[in-house]
């Protein structure tokens, strides 16, 4: 196993090789000893690759792209030399150590495991990603690979992500919580009801109880679990009213000549704020389940934020996080 | 039927009489014609009202309060005589024609459910209320009443935000959207794909299919419908990324002596740009399918918020809402 090489589909995301390429260079740059695969159509990507990186980049040809709207299940059967798939293969054949890509979410969950497998003892991958609050961040999972979860399935997300946490950010007993329309025990539909027995059973869980949406960017546990279906929704809509905000405030702004005139003056100091609030340092999702690192990218995400979701794919390696995933399960059997 | 007169449950939200009180007087004041009943403590609710406004102004002792993290069921058994109580028993005995409550949700339902029963066709009232976007708003239900829905129930729902939506907003064919987590045909679990076909099969709706959480706050559809249990969590996580964006800016501001200084200097004009951006304009949401007008303020209703939420009861009013709901669904039969 080549345990510094990430694959990379950069055919992905809504601006592809122009994106993915030089951001995936800066990073090879700031990062002696790591190295790349780029898949994707081969006259795209050459052309991109300064001569400096020729010997830290392989490029593998795809001549299929699996775009972002189409529909996994039938992208999964007739684009066979996408760059997802090819991506993949890479990872299952020990080329390459981890996958990463900014497409089809669908379909980069389905390719991957149908090629690399989930855990044995995971019955469903979960997409995993950190919310970030004032202070610190939450890994919230599922992001919606699982549209139709079991009580059980929110249980082994919970396990799955308690391993992470645990992994990457040194926490000894992270604190998981399942995300309910209220804090009370009397509050939650039937599944998060039952998923909550069975969290409150599990020994090797800290578990704390049910969290409510406005607290996810709280930080008020390590772990915030979910269905995929509620967990898209929760994220899409703060990410809708986010730019609802942002979009007020500066059509305001504008609307004003002394609030015009002040935000001119303030301008590298307004891009200091809000670099300071960016969502793009948090970009990068992991499959977690799989037996293999998949990563999923924003599809708008730009050249620092992809490079974030890189900086993600080699926490995951740096940390072995498939070989604990598997050790924690074995250890439940 | 009082038709102007809204009894007020005086003892709820976080700040209670103090805040509901001046509240509703300042509206009284800019909306002649209008009357109100103060329910709740006579002790703490009299001393509060201005002699102006006395003959427009009754008030009912009710000697409990249900507290906002109380179990709706046990309150419901146990606190009989409760501001919740009193104040709907008054529209159900017709003294007055509508009620507004900033207090706990489900005591607030299930009391109304039970006292006014639902109209004639709803199985369950669902809650209603309108999110911003730039330049308009839409209707989102469920904001949280019913956390397991079937597919029929959201049927409902659409059915009747489109009444609202056509009685207050006087669209004549206003279009119904349903939350999801994608907008193709194959996205979604299984209650949403159902309740999908169903809307597309209505012929008294116009059901334009999905739409993602990132879209709420652009006003796509008139009418946005979800469960109760998607409701609530999309709309606490949206408050939640608010109150998040907030605070990391401020933050971010105080740190620094340049953006501090600008900042102090724009104060007058940063709060003009916060009021427009503010939220309590949308205070109030409806609870709709009983048989009586019932309005829901946020329990951290501010003097300002809780009058938006009264202004709303009356518009509710206005329009003879119940009757119209009532008619829609016995045309229906």
């Amino acid at each position: 196993m080549v345990t510094n090489t990430v694959a990379i589909d950069a055919m992905s995301g809504d601006f592809g090789p122009r994106v993915i390429i030089p951001s995936t260079l800066q990073y090879l740059q700031g990062n002696p000893g790591t190295r790349v695969v780029f898949v994707g159509k081969t006259d795209a990507i050459e052309p991109l690759i300064n001569r400096r990186f020729a010997h830290r980049v392989d490029v593998v040809h795809a001549s299929e792209i699996i775009g972002m709207d189409e529909v996994p299940s039938q992208a999964l059967r007739h684009k066979k030399d996408s760059s997802i798939h090819v991506a993949v293969d890479l990872v299952k054949n020990g080329l390459a150590s981890a996958c990463l890509s900014a497409g089809n979410t669908g379909a980069l969950m389905g390719v991957s495991k149908i090629k690399l497998r989930t855990i044995d003892g995971v019955d469903r991958p979960a997409i995993c990603g950190a919310v970030p609050s004032l202070e610190s961040h939450s890994y919230l999972l599922d992001m919606g690979a699982n549209v139709d979860c079991s009580a059980e399935h929110l249980l082994q997300f919970a396990i799955m992500a308690s391993v992470m946490a645990r992994a990457l950010d040194g926490k000894v007993s992270p604190t998981v919580a399942l995300l309910n329309n209220g804090e009370e025990d009397t509050k939650g539909n039937h599944q998060v009801k039952e998923a909550s027995e069975l969290l409150a059973a599990k020994e090797c869980l800290n578990y704390i109880g049910f969290i409510e949406g406005h607290r996810i960017f709280e930080a008020v546990a390590d772990i915030i679990v979910c269905d995929g279906f509620v967990g898209n929704i929760a994220l899409k809509a703060s990410e809708g009213v986010a730019t609802y905000i942002m979009d007020k405030i500066r059509k305001e702004i504008k609307s004003d000549p002394v609030t015009r005139l002040l935000s001119w003056f303030a301008i590298p100091e307004f891009r200091r704020v809000s670099s300071k609030v960016d969502p793009r340092r948090l970009n990068g999702a992991v499959l977690l389940g799989l037996k293999g690192v998949v990563v999923k990218s924003h599809g708008h995400a730009d050249q620092l934020a992809f490079g974030y979701a890189l900086e993600y794919a080699y926490r995951m390696l740096s940390v072995d996080i498939v070989s604990q995933l598997d050790q924690e399960f074995q250890s439940l059997v």
